[in-house]
């Protein structure tokens, strides 16, 4: 059966470069660094993330809205800590035709300070509030490091939700709600990630605080696949979204963001697929089941009829099913199907149709199964939940393995992954071990946090909580 | 019952300002003019119609990608016609943070130019061929006119085709596929329209020809929704997409492009909606059917469960329907929905429960129709092809009514809408034509061309076939 020419096991990185591209999710040749072309199933592959975000928006009542892509600079401008994050990230527009603007317009790298001028238009009252939208839209960041596909782009598939509260204390519950979207999203996705808060020095540009979702990729490198911001009231302040209280008081909203990208399908492909190919977790694929007539000599009737049969009860049961009836041989079809990640094929040969059986072979483990033709279609639709289970449960050890909580930055060099140390609450501190590991402060962890017995490991004094320390993408 | 402020047959362009707002499909108070904020409702019905579209793309074996917005200028300037047709009209990045960048990069105005070095490369040889692409994306273009929403837009909410082939004829055949599409998609948008060959001079910069779709908007000004492109190798030469042929030769493939905007959204809103709000055809109806319990005081249980109760068996059916139980009167929901647009109101109180009725309420006539409970969710099925058929008709009528063939000046100088005239091929003579109209040639039919029997109406030559004249947007 072919491979990789690079083994995941061997250099993970390699590996995942030559992957993306074997099974046509992206073509890296686009002639402009760190923007490339979504081919046909990498797209489709990315929509299907995508439902599962807007079925979760649906649920907790966001509207979806699109806003414009440019931003003149005087309206980015407006909340200062913003624009230093951001500023030597965007593209500008400097000409429109032959002209030259008057002011300059940058591309969006993120959509604050696009929306928040209308949302002061549009808030008036406490009626109009909670708001909650989000977009999908592209964004745009001058990345100067090296760039890798899904990961790390300079045109970017995102995710970004802005809600408007009262106060701050229901713009937390916004923040709890966001946290079980999360928990729902990546369970489905089967991707174990871990909630950090952001030390101060590394939240996001303008906000009070930040809550990163990462997961480890098999490199033990952590990769950040969204986050979620309390920005209080920074950015109602300089953009003016208030509101009048029931009371007749005007009084500016909190706020609250959430953004997601498209490393979601940098993890997907990292964390599940192996030298065959993708492995695609049955939430997201856009072929749960595939079925191959095994037919080596003409056509055979029966099996084509029966292929057709669990094809169409599939079908009925909103299962993602293809019948490949191509004429070229089982084997090549079992070469492209395992490369596009399909999780469960299903084999049907004269044999099987003598014995009423047919034979499920899972893409996650390989392994052959043979069932009765009777109980076919409920059999296939548990193996779904096994396949996606056992994807999970691979992830969380992997995980839980290389999460190490230790006390000293000698225990810590040893370790592989992600490491918790005893923390002072000091930047100077945070920093230094950074340094001295290699790493980078992930943050702290958002529960368990109790750790009034341990000192910091480089100033000895009382540790206020725990920090985390990984090499990062 | 509340109405726009201006009437539609009054002053039909400020009417169709208002009502776009009224009806909060956009915001126009974002500071870039001719970029507005897609609002939930209006962004909801656009989607419905790339759902349709994506329908039909499926149905034709197209395959969906994404390519980078951004180009570099020596991309687009490999064909000549291109980019003096574009040059003027594209936005240019200049900068990335605090650098200039080498070379400048512009914002798409239309893909050919960052999609076919790529296709370059997919394209090895006939086995490759066709390949049949689209997306749906935001395409950008500086306009000088005075700009109107979904009409004349800066950031261009955008389908575009693109396809490749072996040779002319079959090029030929995927437009003939694609006028077939355009049939089955207005049809379904209750949009009656004309097919128009441009003239030479008024061709997509670097096509062979463009077939232009056109619809007549109630101010008697045509808008083009579409055009389909057939580029024989124009592009392909520069581009270098090539294949080699079963004999081993090598030569260029023939494309075409099919392109459709959000003008679409624009022309539903203008060709059917009224003075209440907006009148939206069943196919792309967010809701389809609005439920309204119609009780004035307090609750009354049997009402309220048989409002589920005829929601439910919808839903099962694929209706998209609501039952709005919210606590403001009934009048308000009336008001509301209306303003929305959707086709069909259900309203159900004490009385129909007495009755075993229920009220079906129009929102094209606005009248009102009682029918037994046993057969709601049949005749509900019924009366939204009807209301389907109601608005084609009407729009097909008044298309038709303000079509003239006529063969001198000074008949057409008496019509509102198009008129064809006999036309003898002759640049100059068109122009001079358009001149004396005040409109703009649109094109020739692509039937129905017979007209030997009549002469140019200024150079008095035998005419070849008819053009076509009308005021546009």
């Amino acid at each position: 059966m072919p491979e990789t020419k690079i083994k995941k096991n061997e250099d993970f990185n390699e590996w995942y470069n030559e992957i993306v591209e074997l099974a046509e999710l992206c073509d890296k040749r686009y002639p402009i660094k760190g923007m490339n072309v979504w081919r046909p199933y990498g797209w489709k592959l990315m929509n299907h993330v995508d439902r599962l975000i807007r079925d979760e928006m649906e649920k907790t009542s966001h509207h979806e809205v699109y806003f414009p892509l440019l931003i003149p600079e005087s309206l980015f401008k407006k909340e200062e800590e913003h624009i230093e994050g951001f500023g030597s990230e965007v593209y500008w527009i400097t000409h429109a035709g032959e002209n030259e603007l008057e002011e300059r317009w940058l591309l969006r790298p993120t959509s604050e300070t696009a929306m928040y001028p209308v949302f002061s238009l549009w808030i008036r009252s406490h009626a109009d509030l909670p708001l909650k939208t989000f977009q999908i839209v592209n964004t745009f960041r001058y990345e100067t490091k090296q760039t890798r596909a899904f990961i790390r782009v300079r045109e970017i598939h995102f995710f970004e939700a802005h809600t408007c509260h009262e106060d701050f204390k229901d713009a937390e519950k916004q923040i709890e709600e966001d946290k079980a979207i999360a928990n729902r999203l990546f369970k489905r996705l089967c991707l174990p990630f871990i909630f950090s808060k952001r030390p101060d020095w590394d939240k996001f540009a303008g906000a009070f605080y930040t809550i990163s979702i990462d997961v480890l990729m098999p490199s033990w490198r952590t990769l950040q696949l969204g986050s979620i911001h309390q920005y209080r009231d920074n950015f109602s302040k300089p953009y003016g979204i208030s509101y009048e209280t029931e009371d007749g008081k005007h009084t500016y909203v909190h706020q609250t963001t959430y953004g997601m990208s498209e490393r979601i399908l940098g993890a997907l492909v990292g964390i599940h697929s192996d030298n065959k190919g993708l492995v695609i977790p049955p939430a997201v694929a856009p072929t749960q089941v595939i079925i191959i007539p095994v037919i080596f000599k003409g056509k055979e009737e029966k099996v084509l009829e029966l292929c057709d049969m669990i094809c169409k009860k599939l079908m009925d049961e909103d299962v993602r099913v293809v019948a490949d009836k191509r004429d070229i041989t089982p084997g090549s079809k079992y070469y492209d199907w395992e490369l596009k990640g399909v999780p469960l094929r299903v084999e049907i040969g004269p044999k099987d149709i003598e014995k009423k059986q047919i034979v499920l072979v899972r893409r996650d483990t390989g392994k052959k199964k043979a069932v009765s033709q009777e109980s076919a279609v409920k059999t296939i639709k548990e193996e779904l939940v096994t396949i996606s289970k056992n994807l999970c449960d691979n992830a969380k050890k992997f995980l839980d393995e290389n999460m190490h909580r230790v006390h000293s930055i000698e225990e810590a060099k040893d370790k592989k992954g992600i490491v918790e140390l005893p923390w002072c609450k000091s930047e100077d501190c945070a920093l230094e071990i950074e340094n001295i590991l290699d790493g980078n402060t992930i943050g702290e962890p958002i529960e368990d946090v109790e750790c009034k017995d341990y000192s910091c490991p480089l100033c000895g004094k009382t540790a206020e909580t725990w920090m985390r320390y990984a090499k990062t993408y």
